[in-house]
């Protein structure tokens, strides 16, 4: 008889291998399907390689996905025996970025102005009217890539071949923040509390909380209702003069809320496990205010690990990866404090630790 | 070139495993040298079977013991090699009941008078002398085996065969209790917030806490200091009209500490590791109250999970053993609260869904 298993990851990097060992205790079985051998292929009770998606969906209950650029094949065989949760369509809106700024256009959730345009020549066109703006390519963008921005003075060079683009007005911020909320197949829901983050050249740089939001939780329970959604989704905002806004969903557990592995009642990674096997969920309780620093492009050292760990209450977290490259995560380091304060206190001196000022050499 | 470990791990039962869970965030490297494959195995960098102790030895930074009862050459050689944290002394006295007592009356450590006796005619005799009173073989002893109770008109039956043993006055005890703590290297020492515990048949059902024990602290402080220990050490001890005398310890992570894997800046498992591994350690805190209730020889199955998950603020961590035996420790159910009475309650109700008020019949 074929092994089966509760749940089945589509990709095996480190938000799969943080599901696995925040799950795997819950007495659940995972697989992992992935061409690469991510981090989270050592803690699976099995491995599928990418062409043996029909066996992997076919031995589990349920089929999640770790990351939304993964192999479509199985996302569409695990969503036709309905299987897949969260479903095909958030997948589809990651996609194209013109159809996720439709959908929220069309739901009422508030985001940056925008016009689609096809082509070099239609870009630039469109940027002229626009004013400030950001270019961002339809497909394939992650991380801050395929991103073009034209705004005091910086005026990036849009490639030749470029497609279909979302060309949207350059929003001038106060901070970025973002919610982990969640919804079971029975339509609850729920949400951790909001973080302040930091990104830098689109990438998550650290983040903090309990941050100030109820509109955010508002928008977020809306936008999931309209998904019909199950799981855990990170949706990220821009604060503008005190209003937030959306700048763009990801359908899965998310880098903001790694925090949540260290004060909370609950861990995203464990929530989104439990609802998405179709097991009990509550709202998480945050005991103490937390947050993250990641590890980008650098190895976890023994002198650095010993620096961090001497600051107290913080944890790295290495995920393990094969090779250290420049941009790529490589980790986290988990701070809880008494005060948020303090949280950013010790995030300061963790950044000091890993870059020394000088972060643009390592993303 | 052979593969290094930053630790190896001697024993690869549930809390080697738990070790690895907590411990591989910090970028470290495990082994595991053990008899049987126990569920830690699937989850460590190397290997070795039992028969493998030196290059197991050879290949790690330091070694440690998730049991104390394990494979005697594999500690011998660790030791010798400067390499064996907790160092073998405690397991000395852990091998040889009698000469734990005498290591805490020479230290001052309080706890219950006892004689020693060689064979069932001297242990009988001492029997008759001390009155109400509990019979330990010297050797082996672990759960609750190897013990014979004579008070209130119960006698147990010694074996013919009965080798040597304490025979200790019966404790007419309030409850038990236990204390989980630690030292560094350079001798520094703390404490986890001491809990209240319930066991049955010499085996933990349940714990929760924070506890009340200041008495505790100073006693694992001294214990630990005479020991020259380095790693985390759980004590058990009777309260006796609101007096704490030691019952034993154990040189090593605690069935009473799992609780700290919820609620608390640290676990015991990531203290261990950082303590023995010589990486910064810190007073860990308590964010609210928690508890565990054991899952003593039964399945997890699928309807339970649901029912304890549905409690809220419940966590079941099943430790993947092979086969469920009648007093085997499977798993248990880490509980949080905003109190220590939510706590208990929440205890009550995992108690119901696992026992059905029949204990007895699964240890």
């Amino acid at each position: 008889m074929p092994e089966k298993f509760d749940l089945g990851i589509l990709g095996s990097g480190q938000l799969g291998l943080m599901m696995l060992l925040e799950g795997t205790p819950l007495g659940l079985r995972f697989s992992v399907c992935d061409t690469a051998q991510g981090p989270a292929v050592r803690f699976a009770h099995g491995y599928f390689r990418a062409d043996g998606y029909r066996e992997f969906v076919d031995s589990s209950q349920y089929v999640t996905y770790e990351f939304e650029h993964v192999d479509g094949r199985a996302l569409e065989y695990a969503e036709e025996q309905n299987k897949l949760r969260p479903s095909l369509l958030p997948v589809k809106l990651k996609r194209d970025r013109s159809l996720e700024k439709e959908f929220y256009v069309r739901h009422g959730i508030p985001t940056a102005r925008y016009v689609v345009a096809d082509g070099k020549n239609e870009i630039m066109r469109a940027v002229k009217d626009m004013g400030d703006c950001v270019v961002k390519m339809c497909e394939g963008g992650y991380d801050g890539k395929g991103q073009y921005y034209f705004f005091d003075g910086r005026r990036d060079e849009v490639p030749e071949g470029a497609g279909k683009a979302i060309v949207e007005e350059f929003v001038r911020y106060e901070n970025e923040a973002s919610i982990i909320c969640y919804r079971t197949p029975d339509g609850r829901m729920g949400a951790f509390e909001p973080s302040f983050n930091l990104n830098r050249n689109g990438i998550l740089v650290y983040n903090y909380g309990p941050y100030r939001g109820s509109e955010m939780r508002d928008i977020a329970f809306r936008l999931m209702a309209s998904l019909s959604y199950v799981g855990v989704m990170g949706i990220e905002f821009y604060n503008v003069g005190g209003r937030f806004i959306v700048n763009e969903f990801a359908p899965r557990v998310h880098n903001t809320g790694h925090h949540t592995l260290f004060g909370f009642s609950v861990s995203q990674f464990e929530q989104h496990v439990r609802a998405v096997a179709g097991l009990p969920v509550h709202e998480p309780m945050q005991f103490v205010p937390s947050g993250i620093v990641n590890i980008l492009g650098r190895p976890l050292d023994a002198a650095a690990r010993e620096r961090i760990l001497a600051l107290g209450d913080t944890h790295p977290f290495w995920y393990g990866k094969d090779e250290v490259r420049r941009k790529r995560k490589m980790g986290h380091v988990n701070i809880t404090g008494s005060t948020v304060e303090e949280v950013k206190e010790k995030i300061d001196k963790v950044m000091d630790i890993l870059y020394n000022g000088h972060l643009d050499d390592y993303i």
